[in-house]
């Protein structure tokens, strides 16, 4: 590898290790002291580029490319403040275990703390939230220096998809020049001959990040219990990135079978939705993949063997209902955190879910259904089916008409998604409504979302990463304030050349607040929690030069449908009284409740 | 202090002890956890509150406030992401040395890496980037506890204006109900009336954060150095925020007129503008307060004595002048840090430039002037002269339709701002071209810009936020990239009632890269460099309510004045070729560099 100057050199070998390491995209901030690493990844063939003007968006973008594949993204600014820009999306990508490597470019050591331009304190600028991080050494043409470079390079890379998976920050020193000019003598020619400085044959150093397996023993004493309970149960919350890859979901539903077990399907597991489903009549076949508990979760029998696997669930009532439940329950973690904050489980298992259920497949009897409790699984086939109808019932036209609600905007969004696609929820409300109005499909959605920190900060670019990857529609579902917070994260449609459809559910401030006993005291509640900001966003639309349409909650299936079959972004903006939204999202509760509570 | 619960209490005690102290303004965005410190506040009759919605403007808005008056602001965030938003505000606020104290909510303790919702590591966000981290323990109605916090508050504020000032960060955790609703048993009756709950006579506990003064006898000998000077010279850089408060600039003309100096005033020095400057016939009198160095310092004598008060200077040529001068150059500092990256300074003297100067007056000898070398200061004048006259020639109508160029801009808005104003300078161009084109005045102009980490993030909230306190017009220049990477901050003018007229300047992309050697690389150079984007901000504006025009150059010194005499927000935008705008600001550069060569 020929280089110019020692900071091109640099550049050139660490983008090559990561290219040859599989490194496959990168979001670039445009900056001056990071230009050894921009130059590098711009002219180098199998790195696509992806360029970005506020680094905040950038690394939401990068976040959401990494959370929809599950292999890692990088990131690229300059020196100052541009990195902490970076930091709520790698703390989020910290705690959604999202492979990210953030690369920033820094001033030369001597300038730090000497009051030098654009100089900051950027050593472990993001504390325990990466998985690793390393200070680069000054650039030099010295072959253990190199051969350290593309060592970094690699471990960074393998790193961020390591146990658990997640950021790694470089921080990377350069000094002038940082352009390719000839700088004689920086770079010696016989240099550029070295093993260190041109790469072995592909990658320097290949690396292999592993995964904690579970031991034998612990397998079947988990298979016995499960085949001894009575009332087992699945309880799937929102999936890690690389946990979507590992994990079959036609493997969880046969477990689940020959258990005779229902899975609860957080939106978010990877489980609510595809193949495994199966329908029939239309219907998710039989109850096993059960999606409205969180209606009515506390109504029916109390499991009394729970395997729980991904992160803790959206819903707080299925949370509380496992927190309440008389039963032995097992938390599956690759990476063996206890991620169940009403600290209910009784066993904690240390091993990725897709071997722990690879091998339960193999050592559960397939008669263990048999020995499940009469009408176990029945009584959930049964209130999946009350309840969907009730839902169904709230959303024929008059319904609508007579009282509008939120969750209907949610439920034909997972009902009218094609086949496949991804579709990427906001956090608070939507998410929430996603939860109880998504009903199972066997279509292959990859349904996303920001659960890691559940921040309501780059969603839509997070979205629009994950949309970057696939040929697949994209759909967002995002409130207003979470789309007024990225706003500049729709640039990244024109510049990053991605379509999406999006779904403004629009009630003018946070909805959600209108749930919390805040709402009796006004003021603040208006003026400092609700905040109604009167934002017109079809102009905001037009400056993004975005497609803009309001609709009637009625006429929203259509309009999507029609969105979805064209070309371009169009936002789909649905206004709402988040006030009486609100309150008919509790009486449409409370109707199944009723509903399920007949049945019994 | 009554309070129906204890993290009502908490937020309660808090927030009264930070008003006794002197808090008076608060930046809140909107979230359920941080609900007792913003009920608090929102209640509080002596805190003015300002409501946001994307904390990372909300932070910047709150630096801007703290720059303008050197007095502590406060932000209040919900837990999770949301703080990391602070983070680049806080590191502008650390290395310009704002007083800023981050009040961020927080999971109760238990829940921390448990997997709950919107939980992550907050302690020690900001790592070395605060002067004082405390994590509050969990609020309880117990007499010690609420001592504690009391006296915490009072110390976290006055930590803000130490030495040297710059952000604190308190993390609160906060336990349901975090509403004020009743919690029986959680506050006792009686507690409400101990000393500790109800506060003494006004602040528990009053603080004073003191200064650093100087010696008698490094007073003495470095006014000796400056008596016995031939050619003294006092450089003054971006004045820290409570230095402007702390040093009289009368005080600081005086000391340069008893020893014969002049004072290269960078804009942001608080020196360029003001009654001292003095003016006759509408010009600066006598070249003491010099402004059009960066054009020609090194075609003058070198200086032999040099007196550096702020930060490092803007102007690169100075820098290096100064790098290159044989001379003993004192750099004052008021907290002994060491501002200076060319490392030619030969002694640092930790002490306030205020306390300096205020002593200096006393000892310099009022004959020390005459014994400066012949024509060091006429040098100066004339420089001067032949410098304005150059960029004012530059400036007809018809030089300018023929050879437009930015910095007319920044001429034309430093001229004509009213007086007194607030001018906030974005960082790239703008205040490179406010260095070399801002004439000094003796209008009293308060002229800031975010140069301690010198991001183009958070421009237009921090303008907002130093507008926001005072009745002063306020003028913000600012380029495209940096508009649009706070396009968020532009709500602030609605929701927190600030008037501005906003300097557009549109070269479409980042127009700096322009001066630099990676323009000769394209690719990558428009790509991922000066990243064109095309985008029209009228709709920008048009979103945000605000009065939008297109101005030619030659029309921008009306335009600016009738918007400075109209109320409301005006966007003036004024498009510039940013390649051609280059080339002539070095060809004007020449000019001028030759007409001082042919004066000497």
């Amino acid at each position: 590898m020929t280089a110019p100057n020692r900071s091109t050199l640099w550049g050139r070998v660490l983008v090559d290790e990561l290219a040859a390491g599989g490194l496959e995209a990168v979001c670039i901030a445009p900056g001056s002291r990071s230009t050894p690493l921009t130059v590098a990844f711009a002219a180098h063939p199998d790195v696509r580029v992806y360029s970005h003007l506020d680094e905040r968006s950038a690394a939401f973008f990068a976040l959401g490319r990494a959370r929809r594949t599950g292999e890692p993204t990088a990131l690229v600014c300059t020196s100052g403040t541009a990195a902490a820009n970076f930091h709520p999306a790698v703390i989020e990508a910290d705690r959604a275990r999202v492979p990210l490597l953030a690369l920033t470019a820094d001033r030369p050591p001597e300038l730090r703390d000497s009051g030098a331009n654009q100089t900051i304190d950027q050593v472990k600028l993001y504390g325990d939230a990466v998985r690793w991080y390393a200070d680069l050494p000054e650039p030099e043409a010295d072959e253990r220096k190199v051969r350290s470079l593309r060592t970094t390079a690699a471990r960074a890379l393998s790193e961020t998809t390591g146990v658990p998976p997640g950021p790694v920050h470089l921080n990377c020193p350069f000094r002038k020049p940082l352009e390719p000019t000839a700088d004689p003598g920086s770079v010696p020619d016989a240099f550029a001959e070295t093993l260190a400085g041109s790469g072995r044959d592909g990658a320097f150093v290949e690396t292999s990040a592993g995964n904690r397996r579970p031991e034998a023993g612990d397998v079947r004493s988990l298979a016995d219990a499960l085949e001894a309970a009575d009332r087992p149960m699945i309880v799937a919350g929102p999936a890690d990135p690389r946990d979507r890859i590992d994990l079959d979901p036609q493997t969880v539903a046969a477990v689940a079978e020959r258990i005779g077990a229902p899975i609860l399907a957080d939106p978010l597991s990877n489980l609510r939705f595809g193949p495994h489903v199966g329908e029939a009549d239309g219907r998710a076949a039989d109850g096993r993949i059960v999606g409205g508990y969180d209606a009515y979760v506390d109504q029916l029998p109390e499991p009394d063997v729970v395997l729980r696997l991904g992160a803790s669930p959206t819903s707080k009532s299925l949370r509380k209902a496992l927190r309440d439940a008389d039963a032995h329950q097992t938390v599956l973690d690759p990476a063996g955190a206890w991620r169940e904050a009403t600290f209910t489980a009784t066993k904690l298992l240390a091993a990725s879910p897709g071997g722990v259920f690879d091998r339960l497949l193999e050592d559960v009897d397939e008669r263990a259904a048999d020995s499940t409790e009469t009408g176990w699984l029945t009584a959930f086939e049964e209130a999946e089916r009350t309840h969907w109808s009730v839902r169904e019932d709230a959303r024929t036209d008059d319904a609508l008409e007579a009282e509008p609600f939120e969750g209907a905007i949610l439920a034909s969004v997972f009902e009218n998604a094609p086949d496949p696609s991804t579709v990427f929820v906001s956090n608070s409300m939507p998410i929430r409504d996603a939860d109880r109005f998504a009903r199972p499909r066997s279509a292959a959605l990859s349904v996303l979302a920001n659960r890691g920190a559940s921040g309501i900060d780059g969603i839509t670019s997070t979205a629009l990463g994950a949309g970057s990857t696939t040929d697949d529609p994209l759909v967002l579902v995002t409130g207003d304030l979470a789309f007024y917070h990225d706003s500049n994260g729709l640039l990244a449609i024109d510049r990053c050349d991605v379509d999406a459809t999006i779904v403004l559910i629009d009630n003018d401030g946070g909805g959600i607040f209108h749930k919390l006993p805040i709402e009796s005291f006004d003021p603040p509640f208006t003026e400092q929690f609700k905040t109604p900001h009167g934002l017109e966003f079809d102009e905001l639309a037009s400056f993004y030069d975005l497609a803009f349409e309001r609709v009637d909650l009625v006429d929203f299936a259509d309009a999507y449908r029609r969105s979805l079959g064209s070309n371009g972004t169009d936002v789909l903006a649905v206004e709402f009284d988040s006030t009486r939204s609100h309150r008919r999202r509790d009486a449409l509760e409370e109707r199944v409740r009723e509903s399920v509570d007949s049945d019994e």
